[in-house]
């Protein structure tokens, strides 16, 4: 148990992801998992889910390949902010302060030590919806997403990266970020994957295995959640009439138990719809090692995994075959 | 246990609504309950949902006031059709042939001993998605409804009227329903409500209670099937923030178990969105009889129903005062 | 459409399996699925789905290996049984009276051409529920299953066969059931799968596929209904903690879209965990046909089945190596 | 927005319920709502819910009326004990310490202004699942709860008071609760009910409402959640068959859009299922405020509530007529 917990970081706020088709993405984004575009700016959409308290959890920058932005993640109050700030300038990973993305403030950009792109901000203007989105009860943002899946809110990223050890100590360490379950060698000498949060959610931000390429900052899935599992169920039969890709699941996994359903945005990026997520409430509670042999095991209900799900990540070159050719 | 059972209808196969707010009742039906238009003409509308496999279930007719119009039944052939009507046309309740509804075959036209007017047809083009329609599984009509509520089928038809016995014995004898459930007085010397089926759903028509301001003709709902109770649920939710008028519900009945949800589209008709719909295989299966004393438990759940729900029944003047003016 | 549909049979009633470690079967079927068994016989067991209306439902009987046993049918009236033994007997596969099991009456054993043995009978007592299985609600048969699984009733049953065509003729013509889908050769002249109901329900008896080992009279599996997906995803949930071995599922059929989860029992047994199955109402369905090119798609959502799943039937010698030693 | 939050406080860890049919109560909670006794001592009964990670969530007590005892506070660390002992301490409602219950360490007892009896520990014994109850994967505590509702977890309390601002000041400024949601007077110069929380969850202790019969130190309900809204349709289902008393319920609150069910267990306290509980992630989260006026409006789905939920509360001399006599 961390005597001194840092609690700098409230969550992840946003995910920028890049894409070579940059209508399509927002197509995709808005008709079939029924997200809102609240802004366009050149070459980029902002988007949000209806459960989503801040402006937009999405970003989709036009871009010449697919792969992962900036993560934006919140900070917890100004003094937070610059304490982390502070701590990550202290670092060789320090980075260099911008203008925020529309409706955020003051934006310090640098990179975790696999080169993903990462963000701390903390003023954050409230999402105001717009008179067709206003709800009938106030104490949520907008009206339900009634459209194709209807996600609720971002829920995490997760990385691929050349040397989990390093991602998760910098990330638990310098941003203050708790590990709940981890997998290491047999020998226990090498994490081969970790997953971190600074919510009571069981994870925000994970480092799920390392890349088959060796190719640095690249992106395994984002994630965002609807309420249940039905949803999830009924989000793959949405998928299939839209003619979406779906490489596996709907499912649970081994690791944190929640269910899964992994589909490719047109841009080429995997995406994650997912429910059943875990709360940790224990002051205490101690991290879950699971080692590579016990992982062998496979998914709780020992769901077969295809290939492109341990290796395709982006920015890639081409889609899996199974995807088809875009 | 019937000796020679009457097997000539298949289903109900489309309700007529009446409306005097016939463009706000299309949009009720396609924009929140998520069904298609397939066809309008003069003062008409055409509506399916996405697992019907007629080309409509539902036909909105402007009218200057709500109710019922045809409840249109298939027969299981040519020939059952022919019997049917020879059956119908032998008692004081005979009718007339004319041409069907679009994409439907000579229609005979009757009424049964309250004057819901009914028909009984057999030829019926089968439906043809349209290239934005198309499934990517070809055993099932169209696409899954992702808009709105998105009902799969029209599941039945709940009447008011003057005389339960009159209509039940008409409805069972002449077309060859069967009864699954009754209620009947204490003393068990009339019928205070009856559901039959011609399929093995347990209900396909109910006469459900006794009209209480003695009008004849009228209708206390029309219920469309959802997959499961959460999507009864997630009806509830899409209903308040689109404004829509929840009489009561979501909640079990005790009568038949069925999973409720009433709710009023614009032109003032109860609409139901039900689920957990029982299917009745026992070819023995005696009717359950309720009698009014057992019958005031009330909802499996003790859910209060409101007085609307016994005293409201359409077409009428004016809606309960908890629905608000139109 | 057949112009005179025979509906001698209502639906399939019980089925019977064998299996080498009875005691285990019971406490699975019991502890696990959440059964109650009725009765007990000299090496054989009877329990019932908590929504089934007659006694019992599924016969377990000690036996040296696994497999399937009788298939009962129960007829649609006395008639009809004469008239459905009348037709068997025609055919080279008649067979002969005895007395039925615990509470049914006289019942006619024969075989299909595979060698399958099936039963007719119509007398079937109705279950009447001890104190402690009385319902609140009279319109069920006994208290909701509230331990393990709580399956509601019996679904179907699959058979594995050395000829699609001979069985399924067999089954349609002589005991009058429809078919709803098959899978034919690229060239369709042969038939490679057929799902056959005789209730509403899209199938109630499948001759899935073609024994890969050539053996006549083997099972694939014996499937009961829960009411949601959801409650099929807890199944998983709870095999998982059971110990059972899971091969495959949930997941969603693309043949008849029905919602899967296939486990074993201890005797060896597969045994399917079904949600959303469909009905047919339309008099006039046509079959739907799949190539095996088409087939080669996959389930619904691409799921990857293992091996066994294709292979594997009952009796077997051996399980497959995934399943582990008993 | 709270400059320096408190975070001393990690989540409430039990609540003790008092009941004058102790035997009575524990086949309740153990056979109808699945939970499992771990521990009986003279006069009470510890008991836990599959996914709680401590060992015990609710201690059941023997007394001569029914009523809440001690709610048990589980702090950040044994520093932050120290602190809200302190805090505490400071104020007229400071307390003492006593040895811990079973499984935990040493305990500091108090009382809010209303009376309540509350605790503070840090100290507490993981679970160690026995044999019978070990799961596959050894990232949840215990085996699923397979049996009757199978509640997952203890998830918050709600009293009665005679005064909300005093009671709801206490909680947040001496116990580093915030507030997420209150209802205030039309004149908004008084409290009629507030929502706290410590976790993420937006509330973990409720000042509900005032007690109707000046009664100080009543109990309004206790809560325990399950996974989805399926599960509660489920628990009304289990509870309706076990001849439980339902309130009212399943149906979704306006203030926090919870999905609720409540029912009485036999010592007749108010017991409440609870599902789609809420996330606040928001650091600045700004607190949603009710009017008297905007109340009247009822719950989501406008569902009636009984007047036995508005005025019933425990310790009470009798049970509402509704429930019968015990």
């Amino acid at each position: 148990m961390p005597v001194h917990p840092i609690r700098d970081v409230a969550h992840v706020g946003y995910v920028e992801l890049l894409t070579p088709v940059l209508d399509e993405s927002i197509r995709f984004f808005v008709d079939v998992l029924g997200m809102d575009e609240v802004e366009r700016a050149d070459g980029a959409s902002y988007l949000r889910a209806f459960g989503d308290y801040e402006r937009f959890t999405l970003k989709l920058t036009a871009s010449d390949r697919s792969g992962v932005g900036t993560t934006g993640l919140r900070a917890a109050s100004p003094e937070a902010l610059q304490a982390r700030v502070a701590a990550v300038a202290a670092t060789p990973h320090g980075g260099e302060w911008s203008a925020g993305e529309p409706g955020r403030g003051d934006t310090y950009h640098f990179a975790d030590p696999d080169g993903h792109p990462m963000a701390l901000y903390f003023d954050s203007a409230p999402y105001e919806a717009p008179a067709d989105r206003r709800p009938t009860l106030k104490n949520q943002p907008q009206k339900l997403g009634d459209r194709g899946v209807g996600v609720r809110r971002l829920d995490h990223v997760n990385f691929r990266c050349l040397d989990v050890d390093a991602n998760c100590t910098f990330v638990r360490d310098v941003l203050g970020f708790r590990m709940s379950e981890q997998i290491v060698t047999d020998e226990g000498d090498r994490q081969l994957g970790a997953w971190l949060h600074v919510t009571q959610k069981s994870y925000d931000i994970a480092y799920g295995g390392l890349d088959k390429d060796g190719m640095p900052g690249r992106l395994h899935h984002v994630a965002y959640f609807v309420d249940n599992r039905e949803y999830v169920l009924r989000a793959a039969d949405i998928f299939l009439d839209a003619g979406a890709f779906i490489e596996v699941g709907p499912a649970k996994h081994t690791i944190q138990q929640t269910f899964f359903l992994y589909v490719y945005e047109p841009g080429g990026n995997r995406i994650e719809i997912i429910s059943d997520t875990r709360l940790i409430f224990a002051p205490d509670h101690e991290p879950v090692t699971w080692t590579a042999t016990e992982r062998k095991r496979g998914q709780a209900w020992k769901t077969i995994m295809p290939q492109s799900w341990f290796d395709y990540a982006t920015p890639a070159d081409e889609l899996p075959v199974e995807a088809g050719v875009r």
